[in-house]
């Protein structure tokens, strides 16, 4: 019994029609698409629509899923009630992992597996988490909850709406929904891993996508993004970049943003997010974006690391206004839309995903009588 | 790129020191002792110490840790008002997983991952997680709420106690903690695997936790205890058995509780629930065991399968009169201690749990404008 590979390094576990991961090229693929090709010509809701049937939507296809979004985003009353127990500065993550659990409570078919049914749970997911998100927000700032608009057929567009409590600007609403184009999908990362482990067991929509939340949270996964925020704002200013970035080299840390357990080369969703930064940073600080790529220029030449997602979302949302403690939550917005694909996918062709584990404790002892012990 | 092996059957994922489960010979190790070694000898909080410390405890350190656990026990009031807020037919895994995630908003080091914190988590979580299931079944019922007794500290017989509100028999509180003992490890089930893949990312006690009981509430894992009560009331009577059994192999459904992913041979907890059904349904009905025995012994027979954990201990919780729907709570309050055991085993030495996968869709799309598609 030998353990494959720490931590599933490199190793091919299962296989999915849904995302492809080109560690060694640079290249993610949704479906079939490669991201640079889907990046500006198609909006959040059409990757929803190709992430679950596996092709583009037609004009009416995504007419019709923009309505049942649309008519899916109001939140149950007892989950508000639930919000407002809460405290205000409870972490939004944590909040919002249990919120999803709780939807999981109040839904009479929580346990029904069926594939009608789990289409409905994927739907209402994607519809209200960004609700969540934003009612919680709003709530823990003591300002009134703003309900959806039936009038924005945007993801992101009412999203900001929701979050703001005013029409967002086309720019801002281009931003994010491009953001959300870029996070969507990622095969086996980590939070999707965890929702394939646990609806394997035939648990529900519900649990698997609890556990999608928790997972990304950590900040070896979709947490980074705040932690880029965080980095830049201890930093400071661009002349003390360099001594950063030096200090944490010699002392082995990690320079959050930086590096990818699968992208050897190019992190492609990087560029994007780079352009985003780069146009909404100029208007309001242009400091945070030459602080990057000043890390970033470090880290390549030092030890020819790349900057992932994680690293110019974080100017992205902070030209934004968004709060630093959202970043993350708006990633999980967007893979929302993967998680529940590949909850889709893993029950049309069900296996318990269960491994074994090498024991290297000792053996043979035997129970001494407390009062020997 | 090949999968390695569908559900990651048989390969080996990592090490552990926490518990081996040997197939191959129907034997389970705790921390270097045999399951039959442990059983009728230990209680459940000695389990406990075991696995997080990797040593059985002596009487003053048993004492100590009874201690905390009695006086971790009481729910903070969001909780309970949250559980108020529910259904009165709510699922109790979802209702469960909800209110662990929400002590994770409610703990103000929700985010530290210190040993020491997480130390103190853990044992929060052994201590308040049947004050939960209690809870929400008193509450579900209309009944007073029951506050943990100071008084009992055996964590079967406060939980037994805050269930019915009466002090349980002896007889009850030696087969709950029996079966408290008998299910709190069991090495990388899928549900202790899905909380090592969330803490893996550096996430927190808590979103591990909510995974794993998202992935025990499964009819692959956990659930199938409730599936073999209610199986057993479907068939109804003994003289139904065979053709009942038959028929389900003709249309190749599972038995619930038969068969074992691991075990080839002997599930070595079966033989300890088995007795225990045996004593305790001789005094309410014994219907239920000699139908259990029949469907055994067919299964046997005929595809060389044996009972497992879920099987036996069905009819020991049915017998003490526990609702079937608290079956699978009360084995997640039992696993609980391997569940925080691994999570504190994976920090110690931690790598990102993040495999690969094998994509098997089409190619190089473009992305055709909505109008002419």
């Amino acid at each position: 019994m030998t353990v494959v590979s720490k931590g599933l390094e490199g190793i091919t576990v299962a296989q999915t029609r849904i995302g492809d991961v080109r560690g060694d090229i640079g290249q993610l693929i949704y479906c079939g698409y490669d991201i640079n090709e889907l990046a500006g010509k198609v909006c959040f809701e059409e990757v929803v629509y190709l992430l679950w049937e596996g092709r583009l939507p037609k004009r009416d296809e995504l007419e019709q899923l923009r309505r049942e979004l649309i008519a899916a985003r109001p939140l149950p009353k007892a989950l508000v009630d639930m919000l407002k127990l809460l405290p205000k500065n409870a972490p939004p993550m944590h909040v919002l992992r249990t919120a999803v659990s709780m939807l999981g409570a109040l839904d009479t078919e929580a346990d029904l597996n069926t594939p009608e049914v789990n289409r409905r749970k994927a739907l209402q997911l994607v519809a209200q988490f960004p609700s969540i998100v934003a009612k919680f927000h709003r709530i823990r700032q003591g300002l009134p909850i703003v309900q959806p608009s039936a009038e924005l057929n945007s993801t992101a567009a009412n999203f900001l709406y929701m979050l703001n409590g005013e029409a967002p600007s086309e720019e801002a609403v281009a931003a994010i929904d491009m953001a959300f184009v870029l996070h969507a999908e990622h095969a086996f990362n980590a939070s999707t891993f965890a929702a394939r482990v646990t609806i394997a067991t035939l648990s529900d929509m519900y649990s698997a996508i609890t556990s999608a939340i928790g997972t990304l949270k950590g900040p070896l996964h979709g947490g980074a993004n705040e932690g880029v925020i965080k980095m830049l704002l201890e930093i400071g200013d661009e002349s003390r970049v360099d001594a950063y970035v030096r200090a944490k080299l010699a002392n082995k840390e990690r320079i959050m943003g930086i590096g990818h357990r699968v992208y050897k080369t190019l992190d492609p969703r990087a560029p994007h997010l780079k352009r985003l930064a780069e146009q909404l940073s100029a208007k309001v600080e242009p400091k945070w974006l030459r602080m990057s790529d000043h890390i970033a220029s470090i880290m390549k030449q030092e030890k020819n690391l790349n900057a992932n997602v994680d690293f110019y979302s974080a100017t992205v949302y902070y030209s934004l206004g968004i709060p630093t403690d959202l970043f993350t939550p708006i990633f999980a917005i967007s893979r929302m839309a993967g998680w529940t694909a590949h909850v889709l996918e893993q029950l049309a062709d069900n296996r318990l995903i269960r491994p074994l584990s090498e024991y290297t404790g000792v053996d043979n002892l035997k129970v001494v009588p407390i009062d020997q012990r």
